[in-house]
């Protein structure tokens, strides 16, 4: 008997009658003779209303604890329907919010860490050969305040149950059917990968697949929990993300992602002397706005270049600040740029193949793409390029670095 | 300083703009130095759509428990805009669930009685200077299961907090402008009550008046807290609710009260001797119909008529029921009759003259109008008529006991 922890997104709990096919799913799993928890998103659509209604009674910045109880009603809906939906086929099954399944968090509403999961109840009712239905997202903080983990939060709240519950595995349902070695519609060798490494997975997330929370993989990882990724329409196994001695294909490179969503600033010409950057970096940071890569430029006659990339939501802020900046860190220029892309390759292959980055470069220069910005960890290698070179980009590195790479070692 | 609840139904929060209109109220009343408690019920519509969805995923007769926590969502929904909607106007509030306010109740899912509040949050949240903003309708049972009241709860919700908090007053805001002495929308000389006894608001609220929920002035009664029922859309006083000494008026009739909402049954040639009403009646409650009022005629010849008054949604199966139980106590006929009226007047003055029963069937005698059936307690009388007199027999009445008998004592 394995314990099971299900997690179903927004759209796969859309309608009834996804919840009914969702209840169907559960209780097959149950009825193999596993011990089973389900966590569950608000139905898709519910999230945005709430959020609606929010901001025209509370305003732009509605107060953050009211918001907490307001959201929370979508995932508390869900599980109340859900539970109904195993009933009528006859199995038990009792619903739980935040506060009854003891999942405590700290008190920073919409945003809120888990501290602790008392799982008593939890364990009780699986004992007793009941189906737990738990909301994802919520908790409950030390006063009893209903707080929220944040957008995608449900994600998390799985994996943190499935750690506390020392469950064998957190599958996650979603609409895709598991983690590819790149965007499928961009490139059509894609491939879906039978296993993936924690380490690789959290890549991958940062870099803009959104198949799993960065949140959710750093509390997997840390617990050593293995996450199956799959998908709710169909019942293929679907990627495992887990330990990298237990992924079973040796890649070089597991991952070529692209994001589409940065833009670039350069303020050119900087006094090249310690606490410039701070200057540059620290009211744009003060104004909630996420820097991702930053280089500096050699510098020559004591001045140089700075250049980073920011959200391209955040895009015409930034600018904004760099520019009311500029004057007092001697800046002559401060330019920017929608239109790029990033690509990157993730693998924990990388680590002992040197060269990986050479021939990434290579392999762009054959294609003529120009490299903007490069940034590099131990099991990834970053580029900007023209936003318009990005498809090409991928198709290039998947067929260098998957397509053949997987066959062969790579060249040192 | 006062300590105020007030309670605002589904009408007046039913949008966001309604919403603004109550916050204004609740904190021009904070404003004016008082602690302010407001209990509000789901926006309307809300809650008939979750039942809705109960009944598809859950079927005719969903999960008690999963209900609760499905529909609780509707007022939890309320408070926690209702709340930012006070934030927004510089205030302090804090919202709370069933659980949070200390709503404790036993576990009789969808129809929980009240056991215990323990206000102890709510009384520091008012000596901070904040309002609280309470769920009605909801609570927690002893095992931490949300539970719900029943339809029409958020008036118990208010009034019990009202009482454990010891307040001055709970004001009930309804689209209504208080308690009239009939229906104006039948009798056009009705006129609106400055004060009612608990008694006759009981009586009033049983035979059909939709003002108060019967549990809530049940619980204002016990714990002298007096209730003040007011429009939401305008500011006059309304009707105040409380103890006989303290009203104001003293009317022998209060109100005159119609209810066309029952059927007749009327069960011929019963065999008379003990044990029979059982036979007939208990059948009938066992199937959850509530039987109003009974009347056994004279009996002759060993045998007697027996007829009864159900609710009409439950005529159909009440007179299957007595059909069916026909046989096993004699019965020679059974009869029923949809289209009747109940016709009260209720008053605590009756208790001191007599007569009054007499003078209310000579009013009706004057109109043409035969009584089918009566029935009466220490303050009040009813009777069953045609329901096409009706009306005439409301305005009859409320003219002889409420515009005449206002004026000048009731004959002796």
């Amino acid at each position: 008997m394995a314990l099971i922890v299900q997690k179903y997104g927004g759209t796969s709990v859309g309608d009834p009658d996804r919840i009914r096919n969702v209840a169907r799913r559960v209780v097959a799993t149950h009825d193999e003779g596993n011990q089973v928890v389900v966590c569950v998103s608000a139905m898709s659509g519910e999230t945005n209303q709430l959020v609606d209604l929010a901001q025209q009674l509370g305003g732009e910045r509605p107060d953050a604890r009211e918001y907490d109880v307001l959201v929370s009603t979508g995932e508390q809906k869900t599980i109340a329907l859900l539970a109904m939906a195993i009933h009528q086929l006859g199995r038990e099954a009792r619903s739980f919010t935040g506060a009854q399944m003891g999942m405590n968090t700290d008190s920073d509403h919409t945003r809120a860490r888990i501290t602790e999961i008392d799982c008593t109840r939890l364990r009780a009712t699986l004992d007793e050969g009941a189906i737990a239905v738990i909301a994802g997202f919520q908790g409950i903080d030390p006063e009893g305040n209903i707080t929220t983990l944040g957008r995608g939060g449900s994600d998390t709240s799985a994996v943190a149950m499935a750690c506390a519950l020392e469950a064998d595995v957190c599958e996650i349902y979603t609409d895709v059917d598991g983690v590819y070695t790149a965007d499928p519609r961009v490139v059509s060798d894609a491939r879906k990968l039978h296993s993936v490494a924690y380490e690789e997975m959290l890549e991958m997330a940062s870099l803009g697949a959104k198949v799993l929370q960065i949140r959710s993989v750093k509390f997997a990882m840390r617990y050593g929990v293995p996450i199956h990724v799959r998908s709710s329409f169909k019942s293929d196994e679907g990627t495992w993300v887990t330990r990298e001695e237990d992924v079973m294909e040796r890649l070089v490179v597991s991952g070529v992602t692209h994001n589409l969503n940065e833009a670039k600033i350069r303020v050119k010409g900087v006094e090249d002397h310690p606490g410039i950057a701070g200057k540059l970096f620290k009211p744009i940071s003060d104004a909630g706005i996420q820097i991702d890569m930053i280089v500096q430029n050699l510098s020559s006659d004591g001045a140089t270049d700075m250049t980073f990339t920011v959200p391209r939501g955040e895009y015409k802020k930034a600018l904004e600040i760099a520019n009311a900046a500029s004057g007092e860190i001697g800046a002559t220029e401060v330019e920017g740029d929608e239109a790029i892309a990033k690509i990157s390759i993730v693998g924990l292959g990388m680590q002992d193949h040197a060269g990986v980055a050479a021939r990434m470069f290579t392999t762009l220069a054959d294609e003529g793409i120009n490299i903007q910005l490069i940034s590099t960890s131990e099991i990834k290698v970053s580029v900007v390029i023209e936003e318009k070179y990005a498809e090409l980009a991928l198709r290039a590195l998947h067929a260098e670095f998957v397509e053949d790479g997987a066959a062969e070692p790579a060249p040192e």
